[in-house]
């Protein structure tokens, strides 16, 4: 039996991502985004939801530039720090000490001890009544050498990425099937 | 130590969902889709990507609405069948097994097996080179009874979704932190 509900956000769990952003006198924050997706192949493009009036999207909007650093689940606590404070209040980089090294292209710093840093330029912005969705296109892609399985397939396990859902964190589970098994079965 | 690569789609992983659509005639589609993120909370909106020239694109600009359902793991076969064929060729319907049953709101079907079924209306369409981004806002929500928790929240445990990354299925894993739990610890 199905319960009738109003809306809800409900697409869930959302990999936990932290973008890190600047302006361009160089003012830098670090904010946690499970509200993600992959959006285009060609040119490779992905999108993040930011809610209205937060400052990471005054920095966006300032170089129209960000960067996606994935983090493993070893980083939650940073993870929920950046996603639990504001960084016109407190230095995020300073809290988690993460470490910001240049980005090969865009201003935004990357986070070294994320093992995938994904540069990117906004190249649209929709915007909806309480959030605003920034669709990057993909620049370089940064990954740790340890979580490569060849020159493009990531070990998801070994990064054991954080996942998000109704204000929860959850873990990765384990590897299923391929991506057209249902056909080789038959 | 890192590598640097060219733009690949990397934000992952991402739940799996099956979209049903349909046309003002009534043919209708299920497509499997897991590049898709919540958008905004007022109104509530989510969005799909969808390649270009798809079936279900077709079906979708034609009645500007949508379902999400999301399906357990249990459903992985139809999950692959869904997501590696074409609903102008074969009936994905009738291949699956799946039910359709009326929406309270829009002209698509829900899956009734399915244990979540979200009503959409497109409100926007980011049209990016090698897809389409549609923004739907969440008209109508129905979750089966069992895998709710109270009014609002949702047991993922027991929903227990399929994840997808690079061509592969995963598990979903369990539980870790509330968030706001770095708060509360120091």
């Amino acid at each position: 039996m199905k319960k009738i509900l109003e809306p809800l956000s409900i697409i869930y769990p959302l990999p936990v991502v932290l973008v890190t952003s600047s302006d361009k006198q160089g003012s830098n924050n670090i904010i946690t985004i499970a509200w993600t997706t992959n959006l285009c192949r060609k040119p490779v493009c992905l999108g993040i939801a930011i809610g209205k009036g937060k400052y990471s999207e005054n920095l966006i909007r300032d170089t129209m530039e960000f960067v996606v650093n994935i983090p493993g689940k070893k980083f939650l606590r940073e993870i929920d720090i950046c996603g639990s404070s504001h960084g016109d209040i407190i230095n995020k980089f300073a809290v988690t000490k993460f470490t910001a090294v240049d980005s090969s292209i865009v201003k935004p710093k990357m986070l070294k001890e994320c093992p995938i840093n994904i540069e990117c330029k906004v190249v649209g912005i929709s915007r909806l009544d309480s959030s605003n969705f920034f669709i990057g296109e993909v620049l370089k892609v940064h990954i740790e050498e340890d979580i490569l399985k060849d020159e493009r397939e990531i070990d998801f396990i070994k990064l054991d990425p954080v996942l998000y859902a109704q204000e929860k964190y959850y873990s990765f589970g384990s590897f299923l099937e391929v991506r057209g098994f249902s056909k080789k079965s038959n």
